[in-house]
């Protein structure tokens, strides 16, 4: 089955965070991995743009039932209706996680990571508690690349 | 956006069941649509199975976090951890739902699917009371061809 | 712990559905039972109702975020934002099932008890394909107090 | 309708945890309101026995279908079957939220919480990044009085 990486982020990035997130998604699919995220814009709509730059394949986990809610480089939608509870599946459904920014939809996506032992990587992100963290749960990265090559080495 | 077919039935299909739902995977796969499905055994399996022969696409989404519970023939597993809720997201994220026999959880599907306006097309399936049912929501076919045709015809 | 009943409808009832869900309700607190609902009106509306003046405990359980979404007679609102998959939570939150007319959405309620191996009592709704269900899950009632004692007599 | 009060926490507690929580849910039904939480063990039990030594009632939210999951001071038990999805719910029903200690399953709640604009109160728990949060979003309390004072008084 292939690799599943998941970017989340805000619906409504800053400049900076969307070219990361293209950037990203460049990169998980220039590696051959599946790009799996929340289906909306922002962070989500940039890191899909950058996967399908790449040949890659993208799926969107809907917070509505409305398909067409998604944005335009989504190849697969799913609908859950689920609301915020969409986030557990977007964070359950990857072999790692990759955030950009992100304000507290994103903080639950990474805590339903980390609960579920998927590693997250962090770009431009939250700070969290150190101890109250599992080692090698949550890592920081310092640009694109350093952050998919992270979340490709967090996968056994 | 690929049109979406959901294919649901029980876990444990029997033979004949089997085969229809396997026919009826190759034929949607055949028209370029991609398969979703519950991800796990039976019908789900053996429409996943009949897709892949036709060089299709499918999707699986599962009850449970683990995504290797998905069948071999699921491309993409979709890890929900929701239990007999994931059963909302089968049906709200097709175009249109056929179902293959079934019991008591793929009545529920049959049931969201319904509420949602996505035409659902029976194969030896459940009958269902037509008084309570908006026109043409519910169809009945007598054979996968004519199961694959009646869901596609359904999709405006 | 108390013993809990969904009542299971329509948000529009007609005069008879909300008369024999009010009287429903009014039995299920009589016995010192607890309702449990989907939270919103017709049906849900005219059971808590009914619960209330019995002096008894109603629990809605929302598919929105808003508690104020309640109707009038809820004591406790469960907010779930998760839309139609609130359904799978009031069937399976209850000891045995009552379900008043209904369209595809309790349709959906009642696939769900019946897979929980929850009893499911209606009265004036759907026609179920018995060949389908196992014996015992699905029963029919004639009046709002055959309902109710069948209700109850199911609960192991 | 009644006031409700998330208690949140891991479901194994430290004493000191403990302790904190069973005070706090005295102090919550002492006040009148009505105590949520996910009803499992540790901060949740200790949370509840507190809370029934007040003369309160208790609602607890279970990742599962089974509601003798529920600790023992659990009045009105919510089956949900949606494993971590349930945390959405504990946070989303509550007219506040306070949290003592706490992992990953924690954090999330605390980030829904957060989302939907209700405010949180930790005692010994998560530091978070507060330039990331809104102000008055998440507060620190020293005691469980302080806890429960600040959130009764962050409800409008």
């Amino acid at each position: 089955m292939a690799i599943l990486i998941a970017v989340i982020g805000a619906s409504k990035a800053s400049r900076r965070e969307a070219e990361c997130a293209e950037e990203i998604g460049r990169l998980i699919a220039g590696r051959g991995a599946v790009l799996v995220c929340g289906g909306l814009g922002g962070v989500m709509e940039a890191a899909c743009r950058g996967a399908k730059q790449a040949g890659g394949v993208t799926i969107g986990v809907l917070p509505v039932y409305d398909r067409s809610a998604a944005n335009p480089h989504v190849d697969y939608a799913i609908a859950t209706g689920l609301g915020h509870a969409r986030n557990v599946i977007v964070a359950s459904s990857a072999d790692a996680v990759i955030a950009v920014g992100g304000a507290a939809g994103t903080l639950s996506e990474i805590a339903f990571a980390m609960n579920g032992g998927i590693t997250v990587v962090a770009l431009d992100g939250w700070k969290l508690d150190e101890t109250r963290i599992p080692e090698g749960a949550y890592l920081v990265a310092d640009s694109p690349d350093d952050a998919v090559r992270k979340a490709f080495e967090s996968i056994k």
